[in-house]
């Protein structure tokens, strides 16, 4: 086939020559042999010259000779207008590619100028377009793969193949360029190829008949597609030609190399909205973005930085080993990063615990209390001189320190702390000690193996007296053999429920002395002569506070968007489970009982990240007033803080483990990524304020804010709707079901709440103290300050979504209000048992909700898939054989199953050792 | 001290012999010294006899005139009385020890024959009746220990000590043994406690004071207490005295060694009822308690089943290895117990799946599958002739089975799997294949390296026609080498959230042969020509299904009891945030909201167990009926079994979270337990049904049986309610807060759910087909089939609680009530959003229970600690370093970090290859 035949070189042999006849005629005569069933080719067409030469004919005379006398149906005489250089373009431009070489067959030989001219026009369209589609199965796609092999522009081609999935092909072109350009390489793949084809043909003879009639729908591959898929993917991957290409070319190969899964194909071809704008809206612009997938490109791509099994695999000492190399490597990187020019408080942020560092060391970073305490702690605390001493050497990592405040028996309560540093003015030391088991540090990261230093929170006592907590600097190791120090008893605590490479500490004191100045001395002070300088007003460390439980949130939110991407692209990936018995088993995401587990949970992910964003913009304006001396609004702040951390951290544990579930037997596989997420989240339920005192915290801001209501006091603005239950405790709201409707309805029910609880209250303080009384109202306290907080969750994503919804294009401004109104609705169900005892809802208005649920389900459907690539996660970060991007779940759960370091054996040592003498023993 | 002294013996020395004056005198005169200030013993007296011999007087006369001329204040003349045997007796019962010996050191001199007789009586009354106390500090202890000593008789003192936290005069008193009786020990312990003593005096004079200040409650040790404690530990223990001993003494010295904290001993005052009888009627009676303790004793006190390390430690792969030669050792050891005679069924119960298996394989039995599934599945699909063929192979475990039914494609919807097994009658053999990737057997447990036969569920295919699926016997391994055999392509799926050492394997088949009679044809037949033989019935396979489902509603009240157990004893240990600010941190379960934790599921525990009894009754019942051929009531079983056990894992796996987070962050950690229970928990929810698809499996049945009460139609028992409420759909019941009218409104919630489901059921049947219509009703149909089983729990909860309180003692009657009272308030107020839609409950209704859960709390505080010893979990089978019975958390939890293998090595070799590299770097 074209255009493998080369252009015909004419060398027209001279049969007679008669110079007697010459000038006998006025015109040159051509003679052609008229035998019929000759081929035109091998026709005799000869032309006596006017010389008197006989000269055989030229391929143009031969041509048209050939025309006329036995013509070629469709083929015109004269060259078709179609060929001229205007014409052609513009049905290139049309894209009518067969067209055009339909008519070059029928027009050209193959051998002529003009057949390689326009094929190759056409050719390096279909390339440049990439529509290789619209020659694929015509008769005109081997001669364009030859001519791309032959002119070594095969790489568009190639990519098209894989992502098709067409693999077979894309080893055959490689082979066909080697082959070609005489490039020696191993091509023995064709010959197994061909085998395994063979024994596909033999094995579908018997049961191929039934396999159709088992599931008409089927769109699995065979045991042997995937043989042939391994075979070629690692040929293609490992192949001598993509060595030789650049990066970019070669993501893109690997990218293409994972085929996307019709199923999940077909789902995202429903969504109407733009995804990128999605994105670019979610991460706060379109360079954030960008800046984004920088880093992660910057570290995914290090091979050094890639698991080649999975650490959960490991043992728990192997898991550490591991995580050291590693974070050593990623600060390296970072400091890399630095050189060139690049900001690095960003990038600590994204490294140290945002979404693309918890991908790289799954269960924490041993160094991170390093930067992110014992840093701030050095800034906060430490005077001039202290800073001066101490924080190059730490932000160089010449000393690597953490932060030991909790203890084994005092966490929330740190009064209760028990270590102590009494001052020795003789030696002009502090001595370190822990007094009792209790007292012993537990929990600070790092402290286990990594730190050499630590800021000790313990209790100062100098000349007899007792001055409260205050921190200190504890060298724990020798910085060159990293030996504990005399005194210093030192270890991890252990391994747990996820988190395991964190290297949770423990510490106890034996008379450890310290000089004067290793005491942090900002604030208060101790003289040489023991003399303790009290601080000059008590520290505002809500700061810190503050900026915790934002991260916190944002934390929350990004855990959770990792646990919804996987449950919603494995959703519509499984089938399972006819709905209608006469038909296929659907995707399972066309339950409706499975959207209500994964859609609300994508919306809390949204109505997260903005609260998270919003208490962040609240924080910044009250610091602003701060500096104008006004304090009014932290109690106020605190108090949001506080119940935001307990409720976030709780939901998207619930959530995440609802999306595992709804992952089936396979969510609960290490290698689905739901329990790293699930390791992380439900940690937070605990640290940095154990949420049911977060929520006794919040609580008591409330019962005072209601005093203040009660006795006409203003009010901060996010207790502000206090106001309007003083007076008619007794009436109950009509309902409003619309988004500001149920959020006025959950204000109503949160002061009624308090209201009652307030009441209760004051009748035990009759009988027992005001904190007695607390205690035995918790259980109400607590459920008031959940209600308060949901309201305020809601009023955020009113405030937000509306506004979002303003400023986007028409197709994301629905996705929005459908992301307001699942959330609202949802939670105004979740939320039944409260808001019936307040607030006037007939049985119709519960129906109506229901009803409401059902189709603000339904129409987020086709938005999901959508939303969840939007987040934008790359598959690394996600960690998750049935989340991918691809949709190739059962190909990568196999996968990873067969990288376990158990089945690298067939037969494991344990048979014989117990085993096989277990089984023959009773034979 | 006495009786250290030997009893004098009397060698009166002659002063002179006067026979001269023999016959003198009528009696014999005594002269006595009567020189004031004279130690009565080195008094002069002397005798002059009537034979005219001057001889020493004896002690008794001594006594006597030193007692007329110089009497000892309150020491009478003559001996008391009440040294008289009978006397004596009537004192000693009194215990009034140091009485007697006050007087006897008064009366007598420690050298009389009569002080050895009275105190060795005294010193063994005491030891006998173990009243040691009464004599500990006072002057008689030490002359009581050396006279044990001596007579080798400290066995119980020794016990004692140890149990009252006296370790040292524990090790002081072996030491005391070896030197008596001469045995050669290294006692140089002695000297190092004197040491530590020393430094602690040391510390205390700088230190003590402050402590003091800071926390008047203290109860902790210090430091140097513990390092004396363990000392002391180590030297009891292996000390060349215990290793002459028997093992129960061993036993009861090493329960002594585990001294109770304290604030869990006064804790444990405060139960009122008798434990053990509860602990009787929970476990079904006196005899089962017994077996129980005898299985637990048996196997835990073998050191071979013992873990010197958590297995959570090591990697995956040491993990099945230790997994496999435990369980090879456990099934060893059923062995020996059958052939001392013993039953064997609940034995493989207790050590299958039972809390005593689980505790010796935390993560599962690797063989479990093969007694669980394969051995049954052989007797229910086997023929006569397979049977004789198999059974005693796998019986005597000749072979190990697998079960191999779900596929990675395919779990609930078993029509669906796509294994073929395709006859042959050339060869008369079948032939399976994989067809696709999906196809692939998933998850048997065993399967990954374990097992070398599976009995595999594939599709039939013969002469071309499909007959369903049926199992067929396919060996997987060589019986010798344990390779896979041709064909096989075989693996684990590598490691879970939990229960990583069930070996959970995958299988595919390529063209693998086993011969016709392979195919378990008890039921459905192919004959060789290939015809295939339809079953004579379907096969009812109901009653292994309600079998499983029995196990695993007792599995979650087990595994949610050591839970509890776990959080309960911690609760009262723990001390933390102050309720009152001047006061001491109180026990963390004085805070009401931490009641609200775990009391309730102090009570589902209980309720779950009941629950489990009664379904397993009515099957029995059911079964009973089905003989007579009456298959009525199988679907409403069924119906009931399905929800249950999603409501049951379900609220399990909530509890068991809820009791994590409940111990703060030590709750996070491995060694507290909650991590394995949780693991084990959570897996339940999805396996043996997915909990959504059971929930609308129930609904169905309810469904139809609303229909049916529209109808008038008879209803079975536990849907009879529903026909209460066909007629007035429109009236709300009126309410009342027994544990009774609670279940009236919940059952009148559920069937209004049912009314309203079934409603828009209808309505969209007009629009759709019916199965689209309940997919599109899902959510409404699963939510009313929870409100069914929840008032089912109720209902098993009145009827069991009510009646074991008429037959038990008035006090376990109380806790009974005081269970019911709790879980019927606590499940109402969960129900409010349900409950409120339906029946009339007013604001002060709310109030009032509100009211009635935290009185019930209250009264539950006084028991919970009783209800959780009466679980009666030992602390092997706990697992938990915060839920031991002796409270000794914090010990515990430094232990259990210590054993941490990477706190082996105070450096870790990652400090050497990548930290100092890295540290050093930007110095």
């Amino acid at each position: 086939m074209p255009p493998v035949v080369e252009v015909l070189k004419e060398n027209l042999k001279v049969l007679s020559d008669d110079p007697a006849i010459a000038g006998y005629a006025k015109s040159p005569l051509v003679f052609t042999d008229v035998t019929f069933a000759l081929n035109n080719l091998e026709r005799t067409v000869v032309i006596r010259h006017l010389d008197g030469k006989l000269v055989e004919a030229p391929f143009e005379v031969r041509k048209r000779v050939s025309q006329i006398y036995n013509p070629m149906p469709g083929r015109k005489l004269s060259e078709p207008r179609m060929f001229e250089p205007d014409n052609l373009n513009r049905i290139l431009e049309e894209g009518e590619y067969t067209f055009i070489l339909d008519n070059l067959c029928l027009h050209f030989e193959p051998f002529e100028a003009k057949f390689h001219e326009i094929s190759s026009k056409v050719y390096q369209h279909v390339n440049e377009n990439l529509k290789f589609d619209s020659l694929r199965s015509t008769r005109h796609f081997g001669p364009m793969a030859f001519f791309l092999a032959w002119h070594k522009i095969i790489d568009d081609l190639l990519i098209d193949m894989i992502r098709n999935d067409f693999l077979k092909n894309g080893v055959e072109l490689i082979c066909l360029l080697f082959k070609i350009k005489g490039i020696e390489a191993d091509t023995s793949i064709l010959e197994k190829l061909q085998e395994i084809d063979e024994i596909e043909l033999l094995i579908n003879r018997t049961v191929d008949a039934m396999l159709s009639k088992l599931d008409e729908n089927k769109i699995q591959k065979t045991n042997e597609d995937l043989q042939i898929d391994e075979l070629c993917f690692a040929f293609i991957q490992n192949s001598y030609y993509l060595e030789q290409r650049d990066f970019d070319f070669i993501v893109e190969i690997m990218t293409a190399l994972s085929k996307i899964n019709k199923d999940i194909k077909e789902e995202r071809e429903k969504v109407k909205f733009n995804i990128e704008e999605f994105t670019n809206w979610y991460y706060g612009g379109a360079d954030k973005v960008e800046e984004k997938r920088f880093l992660e490109n910057f570290f995914l791509s290090d091979p050094e930085l890639q698991d080649k099994v999975s650490i959960s695999y490991l043992s728990h000492k192997e898991k550490y080993e591991e995580a050291i190399r590693k974070s050593t490597l990623v600060f390296k990187k970072i400091r890399d990063l630095q050189a060139q020019g690049r900001d690095g408080v960003e990038i600590y942020m994204a490294l140290l615990g945002g979404m693309l560092g918890t991908s790289l060391l799954r269960e924490g970073n041993p160094m991170s209390v390093h930067y992110v305490m014992f840093l701030p702690a050095l800034m906060n605390h430490g005077t001039g001189d202290q800073q001066a001493e101490w924080i190059s050497k730490a932000w160089n990592c010449n000393v690597i320190g953490t932060y030991a405040q909790t203890e084994m028996g005092h966490g929330t309560f740190i009064r209760g702390l028990e270590t102590t540093a009494t001052y020795d003015p003789k030696t002009k030391e502090f001595i370190i000690n822990s007094p009792t088991i209790t007292a012993y540090k537990w929990w600070p990261g790092g402290l286990g193996h990594t730190a050499n230093y630590a800021i000790v929170i313990a209790q100062l006592y100098s000349l007899g007296q007792h001055h409260g907590i205050q921190p200190f600097i504890v060298q724990l190791r020798d910085e060159e053999t990293h030996q504990p120090l005399p005194g210093i008893t030192i270890g991890e605590i252990g391994n747990k429920v996820g988190m395991n490479t964190v290297n949770n500490g423990f510490l106890g004191f034996n008379n450890v002395r310290i000089p004067l100045h290793n005491m942090l001395m900002k604030n208060a002070k101790v003289l040489e002569n023991g003399e303790f300088i009290k601080p000059k007003s008590s520290v505002l460390t809500y700061g810190t506070m503050m900026f915790v439980r934002v991260v916190i949130l944002k934390d929350m939110a990004a855990y959770l968007s990792k646990a919804v991407t996987i449950a919603m692209r494995y959703s519509t990936v499984r089938r399972q489970s006819p709905i209608d018995p006469n038909q296929p088993e659907p995707k399972i995401i066309e339950h409706v009982t499975q959207q209500m587990k994964i859609f609300p949970a994508i919306a809390k992910v949204i109505v997260f990240k903005i609260t998270a964003e919003l208490l962040w913009e609240m924080y910044n304006q009250v610091t602003h007033e701060l500096d104008k001396g006004d304090l009014e609004r932290l109690p106020e702040l605190h108090a949001l803080a506080c119940c935001l951390k307990a409720v976030c951290t709780n939901e998207a544990t619930q959530a995440v483990q609802t999306c595992r579930l709804a992952c089936g037997g396979h969510g609960y596989l290490n290698s689905s990524g739901f329990n790293d997420i699930y390791g992380s989240v439900t940690a937070a339920q605990t640290y940095e304020g154990e949420n049911t005192v977060l929520f006794l915290q919040t609580a008591r801001y409330l019962i005072k804010a209601w005093n203040q209501a009660l006795n006409g006091e203003k009010l901060t603005p996010t207790v502000a709707y206090l106001k309007n239950y003083t007076n008619n405790l007794n009436q109950r709201d009509n309902w409003d079901g619309s988004p500001k409707g149920i959020l006025r309805a959950l204000q109503s029910t949160a002061a009624h709440k308090i209201a009652l609880a307030h009441k209760h209250l004051e009748a035990r303080k009759k009988f027992c103290s005001a904190e007695e009384a607390a205690n035995q109202t918790g259980i109400e306290l607590s459920a008031a300050a959940e209600v308060h907080c949901q309201a305020f969750l809601l009023h955020s994503a009113i405030e937000v979504l509306e506004n979002a919804a303003k400023h986007s294009s028409p197709a994301l401004a629905v996705v929005f209000r459908d992301v307001l109104e699942l959330y609202a609705v949802d939670l105004a169900i979740r939320s039944l048992g409260h808001l019936l005892q307040f607030v006037n809802l007939k049985s119709i208005d519960i129906e109506t909700l229901q009803g409401r649920l059902e189709s603000a389900l339904k129409k987020f459907k086709s938005s999901a898939i959508g939303i969840v690539d939007g987040f934008d996660i790359p598959d690394p970060v996600l960690g998750s054989t049935l989340g991918a991007y691809d949709g190739n779940v059962y190909e990568r759960l196999l996968d990873a199953a067969k990288s376990s370091p158990l089945n690298q054996e067939d037969v494991n040592k344990s048979f014989h050792l117990y085993l096989k003498p277990f089984m023959k023993s009773n034979l």
